[in-house]
């Protein structure tokens, strides 16, 4: 005869069950992804393949299932995905949120080709624009206009003179500004370069072109975007890097607006994609972090972890600070923004009250500057600092090996390479080259390797990037064989650094990055399995479904 | 027989039982203060008495119980508070908090009873203090020393002349510098005063007093407080208005930075007093709320409601604008910070994105000012918009009925009145008093009065001020029968303008300000029944615990 339980024993006993199930971790009400063909990293790098992907009702992974698995009978929920591909999302490490906004709200010349494109595109925006009274955009290279030269105010009166109208260059280093904009900000022939920054002259007069520190002349004078524009420009941003399959970017250089405007959207439920924030400037960074980097916000969507700070312009626009002078412009070695003794004081600031350091440096002068002031600082600051690098874009081959030191964190751009290849080679010549873009040294010398795009400068497609950089080539294949090839880096290796080391470097790899146990569930849905097949066709993968947090946050229509 | 229940059946049974309990709003394991004297106002503003209080288990209130009501058996946690007296916490509807903070943490001058004292103070302070590079403090009022002038920079330096010291008037519309600081801000005797500001001379150089605008000539000088020390000077303030049994607080005026620490402490989980913000000025406010208020962030302890602006200055720095001349200032009228114009364009940029208004207005002429202009404004922005005017304090009699139209709230303080009285009749004469604190005539002329207590200017002691209310008498009990004791408030009139209707002045009067039936659970334990004693006793109120949202946040020790 069985023995029956006893009613209030049952009770206690369905207690205790519901008791266990009312804690986050719990397995029962959980919900199912299933029928995929999954792909992710492991925590030493490793590729795991699963089919299904178990997460808790508030979007934990709890396990990755294999073909064989038992799937658990009750579940919140349960998706099937029909055996289509899943990755862990992209880490961007390093973009320009707002930027990308205001990219697509205002004036976008990215994609013109000449000088005249360009003039006829801003004429027909006017046009279409009557009430604005500031026309504000961005985007140009005069590199792919062949042009020759920087364009001028003269250039741009010719297309509009009755207004303002102000066009960053596609690296955010330069404006171009017609005559109406010079004439709002008070710029004559008197007017003086800053430390930092360079007006180009035209036969002794201001060009209409300004360089690095020299753009705040003109910025001063442009009105400030009304808090609804902002608001559309981050929605704008947000829903192109879901688009792209990026669930998580590092923001450089968030200004205090720019944070007002992250929290606004938070406050109101908007946030989606996981922002890492390194604020514009000591100032600003202390400003809004106080004492220290803030908690993860909003459920894990806004985090301030450090402070972004330029050590030079970029190498377009010849602002990138060299040890020896630009092959095509001798004499100048660019611009170094800080001095020695500056720049270690503004790391140290920021060191003391542990936010994290990142800084920009472009040119071999400047990337041998932050590696000096970090062999200094980290004698004080010990400890996990991850020092980052962002761009080390020239390094003198001597300074390479330094990268493997005190934990240094290289923030670099695949495409970066394969859209200036040739400028770079106009602006260095070939004995510098072999320092250039050295992702496969950075590795090898032990450094943390991180991929971004630098978005707006380039999209915000980390396929894109992934391509160029396992092939050294661009879109076109060219050039054949690769630009420096022994740079190439290893698939595996590239997918690492557009995800779970992007969130290692900043200070994240516990929360996200990749798929596995307690990991938030960001994953996206591609058209293809990105380990299987040739370069082009792994450029031209599409995503499919966005989801963060266990939820489907954007999807291709 | 007695039928059995299946096993099944309590399984089910059970499992429905918890899903209730599981929702928010069930009366399952909800929690009770029992055993108390509850006083508390309803929501037509009568008097409520009731003896248990149950909540829910995120804090608000399910009902008041009286004696014979049963208590259900089934609590999250109970509390017996043995018969003492409980009420709605105070709502302060005029105050600054930060101020309040670093009058904490800086040299408080407040209790000084002369000149020579306030230097001793300081200096004493210098000596306990010599790594402060500048010594700041606050709280000094001429007419406390009988000095019969302003004290002087040449005064100041006889206590310390090696460092800028600069102490701010205890009305916050004055500043008192000794000579270093006046070097370090570059202050000459051909230093202009700004407009709305005056540089005091002394035979026509500046004689240390630098009044309303002016002030901004020595603060841009001074450097800003540390992230910490803002941390620090919250967590004071907070304590304090906690220990005076205040739960919620209009905070006038809030500037990003202060904004800024708000959200910090919001974020670290240190929130607990209500904080209703009116950023300072338009340009501020909305580099914080972008197109609108903010929501209620963290769990109803913050929200940026409007915003504050500056109509004149106080009445003891002859800074407040008046219709005619100082009384015993022939020919001065006092500073109006704005034409009708500016502050009808500040007023109306605000109201376009729904901003509340809330406008100082101290002089008559001001009073006057602002009444027109929401005569005009409230033609355009209709509905309910509860434009708030701060202090409300010297008006023209013919003026006063028009604070009863477009929903106008006074916002007032009591203790202003008894602590002013003497200086008032000074500057005004007998002639123009009868407008001045008119609190009775403004709920006759059918406007919404609320109470604060202008912390730092006074001590945020609700008690204090409620005491004011009812009787026109300072502690003292001076003047006899009460100054113009027509304006006197009934004593429930006065609790109400200290409790739900500051609520309702800062659009909260669905969240707090009362004790009823879906109310936040904001009370406060106190030593006496103020409703049955004397106003010496009723001023002498001291509370025991403050609760908020349902937790006790405060406690006498």
């Amino acid at each position: 005869m069985v023995k029956q339980a006893s009613p209030s024993r049952i009770l206690r006993a369905t207690l205790t069950a519901l008791a266990i199930a009312l804690t986050p971790a719990a397995a029962f009400a959980d919900a199912l992804v299933d029928n995929v063909t999954g792909l992710t990293l492991d925590k030493d790098g490793k590729v795991v393949r699963f089919t299904g992907l178990l997460l808790t009702p508030d979007g934990k992974v709890v396990k990755l299932l294999g073909a064989k698995d038992k799937r658990p009978e009750k579940l919140d929920w349960r998706a099937d995905m029909k055996g289509r591909v899943m990755l862990p999302g992209f880490v961007d490490s390093h973009g320009h949120v707002m930027a990308l906004g205001f990219r697509q709200i205002e004036l976008d010349l990215a994609t013109t080709k000449s000088l005249d494109e360009a003039k006829a595109r801003i004429a027909a925006y006017v046009a279409a624009n009557p009430e604005r009274k500031w026309i504000l955009g961005g985007g140009w290279n005069q590199e792919s206009w062949a042009l020759g030269r920087f364009p001028t105010a003269a250039d741009m009166d010719t297309a509009v003179a009755d207004r303002p109208v102000v066009m960053e260059r596609a690296d955010g280093h330069a404006l171009w500004a017609n005559s109406a904009a010079m004439k709002a900000a008070g710029i004559t022939a008197k007017t003086v370069s800053p430390a930092g920054g360079r007006i180009e002259k035209v036969g002794g007069q201001p060009s209409g072109v300004f360089v690095d520190a020299a753009m705040a002349l003109i910025q001063k004078a442009i009105p400030q975007p009304l808090a609804k524009d902002r608001n559309a420009a981050f929605l704008k941003a947000q829903n192109d890097l879901l688009s792209h399959g990026i669930t998580a970017t590092a923001d450089m250089g968030t200004t205090l607006d720019e944070w007002m405007t992250y929290r606004r959207m938070g406050d109101a439920g908007n946030l989606r994609v996981r922002i890492m924030s390194y604020g514009g400037g000591v100032d600003d960074t202390v400003r809004i972090g106080g004492t220290g980097p803030t908690p993860w916000l909003y459920n894990n969507k806004l985090r301030l972890v450090g402070v972004k700070l330029y050590g030079d312009g970029a190498l377009g626009s010849r602002g990138a600070w060299l040890k020896q002078p630009y092959a095509d412009a001798p004499g100048q070695t660019g611009l170094g923004f800080m001095s020695d003794d500056v720049i270690r004081n503004l790391m140290s600031r920021a060191a003391m009250d542990k936010y994290q350091i990142a800084v920009h440096a472009i040119g071999d002068r400047t990337n041998a500057q932050v590696l000096d002031a970090i062999d200094e600082l980290a004698e004080t600051y010990k400890g996990d600092r991850r020092w980052r690098i962002e761009h080390a874009q020239i390094v003198d081959p001597a300074d390479l090996p330094r990268f493997g030191k005190h934990g240094i964190v290289a923030s670099m751009q695949p495409v970066h390479e394969t859209s200036d290849r040739q400028m770079a080679e106009a602006r260095l010549g070939p004995a510098r080259l072999t320092g250039a873009y050295a992702w496969n040294t950075m590795l090898k010398n032990g450094a943390t390797l991180v991929f971004g795009s630098d978005y707006p400068v380039e999209r915000p497609d980390p396929f894109a990037g992934w391509a160029a950089a396992i092939t050294r080539q661009g879109p076109d294949g060219q050039p054949y064989g690769g630009w420096q090839p022994q740079e190439i880096v290893g698939r595996e290796a590239a997918w690492r650094a557009f995800t779970m080391d992007g969130a290692y470097a900043g200070f994240a790899e516990d929360l996200f990055g990749r798929l596995g146990q307690g990991q938030q569930a960001d994953f996206i849905i591609v058209d293809r399995n990105p380990l299987d097949i040739n370069p082009s066709e792994l450029r031209a993968t599409q995503v499919e479904e966005t989801w963060i947090g266990g939820q489907k946050v954007w999807e291709r229509r």
